[in-house]
């Protein structure tokens, strides 16, 4: 049973509290093993990755079998249903229409005392994407992944996905083709971290890496920020549901279970107006979870982390959800626009009980990489702005650097720092000499 | 001595590539006792914080005492000289200015299908700025951090700067008082960071945290990572000069300079398309060598890690530009407008002569924290960006969802994640009746 809490209880308060602060994973400590495995890549280049991929997917490759070959990608493309190909393509130009628009503007001005200031935009020269292995193996994170790459202008864009035992996912390849990945290389865990960002023979180094993992994956990218830039390290993700109880229970159980049949860590949460529609949507979710699929994990993750919040009103209702900060928000209620200016802290929000959530996991158009783990606080989505970096300009003129110069020596002076003082006073002389 | 390159050498790619891949810091392996701070920072709180500070910067605090009060906050201000207080103020106001032009753009449209979607921008919580103690305590660093994060809209800012035996710099609280810092705690090291991040009973944990600091501090940002977002993890800095020999060697000579003089592991390159300037320059180095203040430190700098490249034309300056991705480039040539035009990796760009670096360090407008050790190819400056994060916005009407509603059943299907599917499902026979 998930828990029933009411915010007219007298102890609410540390209920939630504790609700929040679950600890919803066990991250495995493997951060020892990660540092041997870079440090092997490092040293040794493709005779360690394949080492590692035979030790841990089963699977003996070469460095010249290290990359999906042109003929494969053909052959296993081939197999994907046109059903799947129209879908996948729809959802494609969907994330790509929408990622078009976060494409930032560079700056140049003029200010009061002649000199230009301004910014520039350029993409990253080469960027990585993990794409995990197995069941998780997912063409819809390709997409969002790959795009927003793309359509930054990143000029080399490549791909590492493990096969163990050397099955290949074909509608990830497919994805990668659409998205226009250039290179796929079927490899997976540290080692393919360790080879995106130091690089071996046959994989030449990258800028960028994003993507999900496992905690290995987690780790090594950890390791690596500095020498490459990362998206984020992924933690379990969630869904909170407000609603008014105006909508069909059993579409707000489904909302919920599929975030919960993701991961027996996932976390999904209803909040609500009307107690006896909570008691409704987990009757619901009761009655879902004798049949789906993946009820075993559904259930667990339902049972351990899920909860049903009554509320008086819907003031209290965005309080709550902006303590949780949540990956994805569902506003279910009559005027979502209203409701949805009082979020301050959420990944992405679906307005109205025509949107769930998983609208937005495939074809919705908006990134389905969000921060997830309360990390809404402080971070955004995978979008455009990921794949690409600024530089600023400053152009004085002998106007400009007479006007605002003497402060630069002032200040100068006042940190030690002599030379930076004298670069601005020899050009001064100059000009008042 | 430098090193002297010239791209006609038979060699100069191998020699440019071992200067490039320089080890200049040796980082000190502290990440087992940051693990061991944070831990204790975590577990006993305030007492671990108050303890480490008496271990490390032989200060006796209490909980009380280690916020900066308001009244010795106005007694420490009032030591600052009238002319540094107005330096200070004009560049705060052209920091502010330049910033304030950084705010992004919420967005919102709706699509062919009906769809409304969009995004929504809004601030972090709080954010912490750590400042590093003694010499390197820059009240320039304090505008460069706080003001990007006040121009975003953060509520909640706070200073930490360690104040070894006790000694605080007036003008780092100046500056904290002009750029509207709300709190300033005098602890520093990785434990400061712990309590930034995970709270102790007097300091309140923050979502963000920026700011440059030793190898300690670097490696607990690394640490906390994910439970609270970070800027980014500085490495030793660089600045790279263009010339094509029409300024005067002693200007570019201390340019160079203020960057040799910050530390040891510092890189000052010019690259030249005249080799007679380049010998011009290195000698006007010489000349300063002999009295700046830290000739010590820059002496250093220079000898190990400066070099002098001639070069046949400025496109081939600009592609070992590149290869470099400088956190500060000056393009001291005629038409550097042009020039900058072929530059894809730098922090910032300085334009012309009368744009010495140190100006973009204090009043030019631009932030001076900028990406480290080649890390302009995937990272930018600090800006406004890094103190908000964006919501996405999906509102699907029911005839959105009836066009794309059936590509996301199937592709839901591909991924075997059936409750996605039939929450999208349950919506659609409803509208299909």
């Amino acid at each position: 049973m998930p828990v029933f809490l009411d915010t007219t209880q007298p102890d609410f308060d540390a209920a939630f509290t504790r609700l929040l602060g679950a600890k919803r994973e066990d991250s495995p400590d493997v951060d020892d093993a990660v540092a041997a495995i870079i440090a092997d890549v490092r040293a040794r280049g493709d005779a360690a990755v394949l080492d590692l991929t035979a030790k841990f997917d089963r699977l003996t490759l070469t460095a010249e079998t290290m990359a999906v070959s042109a003929a494969e990608m053909e052959a296993e493309i081939a197999k994907v249903p046109d059903a799947d190909r129209a879908a996948l393509e729809l959802a494609a130009e969907r994330i790509r229409a929408y990622h078009a628009r976060q494409l930032p503007q560079d700056a140049e001005w003029t200010d009061d005392t002649g000199a230009t200031l301004g910014w520039r935009w350029t993409p990253v020269g080469a960027a990585g994407l993990y794409v995990p292995g197995g069941l998780a193996s997912y063409p819809s994170s390709v997409l969002m992944n790959a795009i927003p790459a793309k359509v930054a202008g990143v000029p080399r864009l490549c791909i590492t996905v493990p096969t163990p035992d050397g099955v290949v996912n074909p509608l990830v390849l497919l994805a990668a083709r659409i998205a226009g990945v250039d290179e796929i290389y079927r490899i997976g865990g540290a080692q393919a971290i360790a080879a995106l960002a130091y690089g071996t023979d046959t994989i030449a180094p990258v800028d960028k890496i994003t993507g999900p993992g496992n905690a290995y994956v987690a780790a090594a990218k950890r390791r690596v920020f500095g020498r490459v830039g990362i998206d984020m390290i992924a933690g379990p993700s969630e869904i909170l549901v407000i609603a008014d109880g105006d909508t069909d229970p059993d579409w707000i159980a489904l909302d919920l279970m599929s975030q919960a049949e993701h991961d027996e860590s996932a976390q999904s949460i209803l909040i609500t107006t009307d107690a006896a529609f909570g008691r409704a949507v987990a009757k619901a979710v009761e009655t879902r979870l004798g049949t789906l699929q993946r009820r075993a994990i559904a259930g667990a993750s339902w049972r351990d982390f899920g909860a049903v919040i009554t509320v008086r009103d819907l003031d209290e209702a965005a309080a709550l959800s902006n303590r949780v900060a949540p990956e994805h928000l569902e506003l279910c209620v009559t005027d979502p626009q209203a409701l949805s200016q009082k979020i301050t802290h959420a990944g992405a929000i679906f307005l109205g009980q025509w949107t769930p959530e998983a609208i937005g996991d495939y074809v919705g158009g908006p990134n389905h990489v969000l921060p997830t783990a309360r990390s809404a606080r402080f971070s955004s989505g995978l979008s455009v702005l990921d794949f690409v970096k600024r530089t600023t300009l400053a152009r004085m003129t002998p106007e400009s650097l007479r006007a605002i110069g003497p402060a630069a020596e002032r200040l100068a002076a006042s940190e030690s720092l002599e030379a930076h003082g004298l670069s601005v006073t020899a050009r001064l002389r100059k000009l008042n000499g």
